[in-house]
């Protein structure tokens, strides 16, 4: 059965976003993928480039542009842009038909099969996602988002998506008024969102299989009595989530998975064969 | 035009063994191979196993079992065993109608074309081979090799080697004779024998490209100026060479190019499809 996978773009990371793709396919062999892209910025060569892309790989992609009228209502903060609504109200854009997708970020690869997490039941949730299972990250974000009574602090990266329940629970009024008040106190506003309001309606997934955050390699050793090494990880992560400021693409990162992002993104970027 | 592969091996050897050649088969596709491996203690069973991997990957592979009695002139050093002499004497052991092999050491994986290597002209060389190009080792090693007048310290983990000009040039008692005098100042007994007998004939290969040694990534990004960086790494080295003690296959290793490793170790180990 088809996976829906969901992603939103812009010109930057386009580059990026290909990477995590080429891991994707790569990395589930037999697999079907339905991409859905949601964009407001996109030219019709970017688009196009990424169309060739995906179905040269065998998979299929719909492209979902979000002109900025349709969040008329929408407050926007500072420096982000309307985009930070794309995730949480993705199911307004999306086919009726569909019931399940999976968000990805494109600061992220996969090493390894997606489909037990596709599968995971959230017939009585609205997500399934991963929280960062630190202390200190989930007291400051308790705190941040106070008087919001929040079990834990998930990451956004990575979201599989109930949209039937969503079209029936997520209200955007909410959503934005929620982003009114709270304004100045939002740090990662999408993320902050989906916690603040939802946090009750998540399942949780493994954080080390499904949104593996390379920073705190020496913390997942550590916490697991060296169980979690590299040999683990690479085996049985199947998503290596790039967070924070310091991007694996970049000139001057380093990080212990350095070495295998860049082996996928020289894959990815290869030049095919004619 | 098949390319020749010189490995040797002992049971301890057989798992790094197959991740360095699955590397090599995966990132030298519509290349073929033929790989000769010498040995002296592994079983059939364990044969059989190599064999069907590297026929299964679509390539040959010829045995050559070496007893011990083949060098029963040849002093031994402390705790070295005589396969100190199937680098420098497999010219011996090889069909005579082949006249260019490539010997890999099997703590190495090859993550580009190796073909340029394979192509290096050394019709008027017995080698080729890289050295490791810092001042230090160099100097270290022309100390205590003295008074072979050496041009410099050749790494012989990845060497190509003429054996048509070997079995003209290359003397077993020689080898023997130079052993026997320097039985208590050999460290790496087979690199130190084509070094200090062999190295004014050995052309000199690029390092970067065909022996990068892992422990020096922050020498080998600050000796180019910041161009040999993890991006140039994986984009234009053919060879990652993990040299010294540390292996990445063992508990507790760490190094820039462990992730990578580990990769290569998932699929060379990967249960095959029935």
């Amino acid at each position: 059965m088809r996976m829906n996978i969901l992603v939103t773009l812009n010109s930057h990371y386009i580059k990026p976003l290909t990477v995590m793709l080429k891991s994707l396919f790569i990395n589930n062999p037999g697999e079907s993928f339905h991409i859905y892209l949601m964009h407001s910025s996109m030219t019709e060569e970017e688009l196009a480039g990424i169309r060739s892309y995906v179905e040269r790989e065998g998979h299929a992609l719909s492209v979902i542009t979000v002109s900025d009228d349709m969040f008329k209502d929408a407050p926007v903060i500072k420096h982000y842009s309307k985009e930070m609504y794309y995730r949480i109200l993705a199911y307004q854009f999306l086919p009726e038909a569909l019931d399940t997708i999976l968000y990805l970020d494109p600061d992220l690869i996969v090493i390894n099969e997606i489909r037990s997490l596709y599968s995971t039941d959230i017939s009585h949730a609205l997500f399934a996602a991963a929280y960062h299972d630190r202390l200190s990250v989930k007291e400051i974000n308790r705190l941040r988002l106070r008087p919001y009574d929040i079990e834990a602090y998930y990451n956004s990266g990575v979201l599989l998506m109930n949209l039937a329940r969503q079209r029936e629970r997520i209200d955007e009024h909410e959503v934005f008024a929620f982003v009114e008040e709270n304004k100045l106190r939002l740090i990662l506003p999408d993320q902050d969102i989906i916690n603040a309001l939802y946090a009750k309606d998540i399942v949780k997934v493994d954080e080390v299989r499904f949104n593996y955050d390379p920073r705190y390699y020496f913390y997942y050793k550590l916490a697991s009595n060296g169980k979690v090494d590299m040999d683990y990880v690479v085996k049985h992560s199947s998503i290596i989530h790039f967070c924070g400021k310091k991007k694996p693409w970049n000139k001057n990162y380093s990080g212990n998975f350095h070495s295998l992002y860049k082996h996928y993104e020289k894959i990815a970027l290869m030049p095919q064969p004619v």
